[in-house]
């Protein structure tokens, strides 16, 4: 397969003709149809798709039937993997044939922001844009009428091709199997980052996870490298305890089954005071109290991963924060995708970053649909998407 | 005054009458009375007060009428400066002549948060026993029928003699003036501990202020100290620029002659995009929301330092916090004050951290009453109340 991308491109500057899993309607089953992608304009890249897998931002926005960023007709996927197949005027950075992987968070190396060590969010690529491409936001997607199809966090992965910008692209090792690699493209490097770069898990601390997706299981991930002494898992449905528990997940906490005491008291009683650190991995104000309550007064930190679902204000009591607690969040788990993203790829090589317990099921692109009914029934954690098989 | 305390102390062992500024109810001017300290005991230390001064919380509890902190009679007083007179059983960490601060925010040294650099919050001895002595609650004052007087923070330094614990004791070196240590004793050491320790103000870093009362200026002075490249100060007060600017304030917002934009815009503006670090130094749930929305999105870190006057929450827009916006709080600006006031003195000693500028009055203990008319009418950043005049 990859072999054919050591040579030339025969498509370079040429439309291609490949097929993509369209959402025509907010939540509507996707229809694989025939669509035209063109070339990669001034500072893009052209990806072959090599498999994708499905997030719950996806999800999300699949249902989303009004407001600005509801477009449709829409390819969604924003977790992926693929080959360059050629690239625009300005591209360096990558080449035909190299493995790439395609973020939804840009970094354009030259603001403020990607320059400052500090911080992950590009300010040259905002996400005003992310219904099309991030410098202008044209589309480079055509159905078979001719007619504009809407990119989805500037990614678009939900096709055999799609066009992004180099702002967003990770050139990684090839030694990582591309299963594994899709997984680094957004919700394995949310919550490891989160655990790593934003708290900064110390060897020997307490850590308490709300909501055992993906993402969370990625904070137990970063925090069991990271040598802490409890991670404890909250989560509703009560298998995420075994699957918890291969990253490290220490005890399980199902709030159905703690009528008698809340779970911040549990977490409370369990920690000794309080987790030195919290991760919120749902996108709910009240978990995002409790969190920041069940955090120890002193030291604790807790961490917003979770994008509130109703658009609630996080209410904090002022007298929880001054007893020397702290509320941070993140977008990507503030992860420089550029550098941060390879150091992971190494990580899992060197056998330090386990990445295989991700992977729940693996299904051909033309099944794609199965993979939302797994996701929103709670079966999967990732479902590899494979766009060849 | 002070070569008295070179020999041992004639009064060791035995009660001591003086004179002090006793609250008999919420709201009341302050008489000034002769009362009965009694010996420390085990634990304890009895100081000479050389100065106090005053501070807003003691204001605050002073119109305190209702709720388990509203305890009458009092002695107010938690920001001063003495010699110790005498101790009691177990005390190896000063003797008789020392000079020291009593201080309201413990320092046991034994429980895990002494222990750990990351907290200041001693968990030996909280707050809950601070209308009495610390391990018991109970009074080491009489007045002169015999009943009991109520503490204040674990100071109670309206008084020409008063008992604290030693975990609120911190010895200091002679050579500082009594009248810049006693600023050190809490409003001054809260801000510039805030700016140092919990913010970590960086060389070149913007900040915004809210409230330049001794702490808010403090805070800018610690900035100042760290080579800020920018210090905004936002008060109600116009004549806060001005003895704002002595503590390295560049920029003032005074918010009622903002009607075209909000504080928050005018901030943005002034520091393209948001400050790099803000602190909300007057306790209300608005300005902690200003602060946030203040700061950089990336990496604007926000300080609560004010304890919130009407005890409303803090509200959050949860994508504020997600856009890389951390909040931290702190009590007594997370200053460890064993380690951390004898290096603020040093400092001070070398001509490192200007204390000058936060006396604007000085008053003998008799007209003590005059101290809260001048901070309550916002005339006074600090009013240093001489004990011996």
């Amino acid at each position: 397969m990859e072999e054919n991308y050591q040579c030339e491109s025969k498509t370079e500057g040429k439309p291609i003709r490949c097929k993509a899993a369209v959402c025509r309607k907010a939540g509507e089953a996707l229809v694989i149809e025939e669509i035209e992608v063109a070339p990669p304009k001034a500072w893009e890249v052209r990806i072959k798709i090599l498999c994708t897998s499905l997030c719950h931002t996806d999800v999300t926005f699949w249902k989303l039937n009004a407001g600005p960023a509801a477009a449709f007709p829409r390819i969604f996927g924003h977790e992926a993997v693929g080959v360059v197949e050629s690239v625009g005027e300005n591209v360096e950075e990558v080449k035909h044939g190299d493995r790439v992987l395609p973020v939804f968070n840009s970094e354009c190396g030259e603001c403020r922001d990607c320059k400052s060590a500090k911080s992950n969010i590009c300010t040259k690529f905002p996400f005003s844009h992310y219904n099309g491409m991030p410098r202008d936001g044209s589309s480079r997607f055509k159905d078979s009428n001719g007619m504009d199809l809407h990119h989805f966090l500037f990614v678009s992965s939900f096709s055999e091709y799609t066009v992004v910008d180099i702002a967003d692209v990770v050139k990684i090792s090839s030694d990582i199997p591309v299963d594994k690699a899709c997984l680094l493209s957004c919700g394995v490097s949310t919550g490891v980052g989160a655990a790593w770069k934003v708290a900064d898990v110390e060897q020997g601390s307490t850590v308490a996870i709300f909501g055992l997706g993906a993402v969370g299981l990625a904070v137990a991930e970063g925090a069991r490298q990271r040598g802490a002494s409890k991670i404890i898992g909250v989560d509703l449905n009560p298998e995420k305890f075994e699957i918890g528990q291969q990253f490290g997940v220490t005890d399980f906490i199902n709030p159905t089954y703690c009528s008698q005491k809340s779970v911040v008291e549990v977490i409370q009683e369990m920690t000794d005071g309080g987790a030195d650190y919290c991760f919120e991995c749902i996108g709910l104000a009240s978990l995002m109290q409790d969190a920041i309550n069940s955090s120890r007064p002193g030291w604790g930190k807790t961490v917003v991963l979770g994008v509130e679902m109703h658009g609630s204000p996080l209410s904090i009591n002022s007298g929880q924060i001054l007893r020397g607690r702290t509320v941070t969040g993140s977008m990507f788990g503030g992860v420089k995708t550029k550098t941060d993203i390879p150091f992971f790829v190494k990580k899992y090589l060197h056998n330090e970053l386990n990445l295989e317990g991700f992977v729940t099921h693996e299904i051909s692109f033309q099944d794609i649909n199965q993979a939302f009914d797994l996701l929103r029934e709670g079966k999967s954690i990732r479902c590899i998407i494979w766009m060849d098989k």
